[in-house]
């Protein structure tokens, strides 16, 4: 169990800091405090007094996302909510949900039999059954990657992925590619059809034909490759967009194994930029998701619907980071 | 100049609470140190400490938009901007902006010049000389109603236009409504367009013909009601969505004026549910934009901008409001 001391060792500070900035002091700055307060969340470190009042609580539901390792997605995003929400007296619960949990309870009544004061929602697809019952849910509810229309309970997060997807297709074709391959996530999910509309969208918008044979599902793993990069290289893509980092090393790989360099033969690019990211050989250049802001922002959000003030969406920008997974296209044209 | 003593008569309370509140004494509670704080923002008080001290200050930029009485369309906007922005110890100063201070003054050398830490710019047009920099500026900006591609420096934040404007049209035609006008706001912006799309798909969504006949722009004033009204009734309109109640005020007069009831001829829609909204006669049904939150989160989001947080969009959504200038379609199919 996480100490005052391990916090102390961690930040280089006394142990009289971390004790003060745990309680609030005055005397030491906010910033300091705010430093104390996100190490001591995210080293685990629960004060007895958290542990004794009657906090009010939040739960994060997660469904099909791995956030427990820091170099797994979802790991930031849980953090940076819990955070924000730990600043604010709201202790914060995660529910790994299932689709048998879905069917057995209903969503409003969970949260209330587990006296919730709101959700933030992440990894759910649009046919689980929570996500119909949102339609009319009267708990302050955040979703990450979902929309719900008109229901002023419940509000969208997100990474823009129209930008995201359209920077990543500019920056190509000003290095000359032309035949670009889209690897996108899971299909049935709003996120992936937002990010293959923009695909297509951002093609068209740089003159450049989306084609069939170059585009494909990878649901966000990287065994998916192997089964569309063969197709790929041989309808002659020079580049290929995926729909996540772990897609991306599963097409990096495959293209080696085929004997296909990268980036000299074929630009690959991610998305997300997971630790990972900067791991790969070559290092992947990804359209970077920020996901501890995502977790800063879904609890701004959330604690806004708990106050009624009607928020429907928040969204962050993309970013794209560059490295060596990507360079000009050296094909003939 | 407004005193502690006029605060307290305003809310009920002593003067003891009323300084403890601005204060931000312990032995108060938070909702009521709150109640206090944003009263004595709406009231135009200012301490001596908030005078002396040297403050950061933001800037609210605006251009073509009404807002020094209650009445007017800004007035909640810039209040609920300064309530959240004074809690965190900034000062705002509120600039009307012309073509000719654009024109002469770059934006990010203004903002550095007048040492603001940030803007929030309100009422501006595409075409406008500073949304052009935009694009570009180092500067944290809110933008109402407009988005800046790709520069993490700006954010976007509006009501949902697309769920106001498919409300709107959903509730006609469940009424029966079949022939719906819709006299827009000014061509040469982002949310009249946004509007006009979200009309034309929301008619066709309803399985209804958006006629040429049938749309106009009204650039948000009741005057041109007597442009467009006329052809509207000829063209056998039996309901108008208009793009704010200026423009439905007029409307409904000039329904009037030419013999048409109000709604029992036809049903008029106005959108923002200002003031006005339930004085006119009758009283108006009507997109409500929460204006005061639209201002409380513009300053959140500013604010996440000056502390590095890249937000891009933030929308609140928009309420049907039901009064009595809409009623079941009276006409023969």
């Amino acid at each position: 169990m996480t100490t005052i001391k391990d916090i102390a060792k961690r930040l280089g500070v006394s142990i009289s800091t971390v004790s003060k900035g745990l309680n609030g002091a005055s005397d030491i700055s906010d910033e300091l405090k705010q430093m104390v307060l996100d190490t001591a969340v995210e080293m685990g470190y629960s004060t007895k007094r958290s542990r004794k009042e009657n906090y009010r609580k939040l739960a994060i539901f997660i469904e099909n996302m791995d956030y427990q390792s820091i170099d797994d997605f979802g790991y930031d995003i849980v953090l940076g909510f819990k955070q924000n929400a730990y600043r604010h007296h709201y202790d914060v619960e995660i529910v790994p949900v299932t689709s048998t949990l879905q069917a057995e309870e209903k969503y409003d009544t969970y949260l209330l039999k587990k006296q919730y004061s709101g959700a933030f929602l992440v990894g759910f697809a649009l046919h689980d059954e929570w996500l119909k019952q949102l339609e009319t849910t009267t708990m302050p509810t955040v979703l990450l990657d979902n929309f719900i229309s008109e229901n002023p309970n419940v509000c969208y997060i997100g990474t823009d992925s129209n930008e995201g997807i359209s920077m990543a297709v500019k920056y190509l074709h000003n290095l000359g590619h032309e035949n670009i391959a889209f690897l996108n996530g899971s299909p049935n999910s709003k996120v992936s059809d937002d990010r293959q509309d923009a695909f297509e969208r951002s093609m068209e918008n740089c003159g450049l034909t989306p084609k069939k044979e170059l585009m494909a599902h990878g649901y966000y793993v990287a065994e998916s490759a192997k089964y569309h990069v063969p197709g790929f290289l041989s309808s002659g893509a020079s580049a290929i967009i995926c729909g996540n980092d772990l897609i991306a090393s599963g097409v990096i790989d495959e293209c080696k194994l085929r004997g296909f360099n990268v980036p000299e033969d074929i630009s690959v690019i991610g998305f997300d930029d997971i630790p990972l990211a900067s791991t790969t050989e070559p290092s992947l250049t990804t359209i970077r998701q920020e996901r501890n802001e995502l977790g800063r922002c879904a609890y701004v959000a959330l604690n806004s619907l708990v106050h009624h003030i009607p928020i429907s969406t928040t969204t962050l920008r993309p970013k794209l980071i560059i490295r060596d997974s990507s360079c000009p296209c050296s094909k003939k044209k």
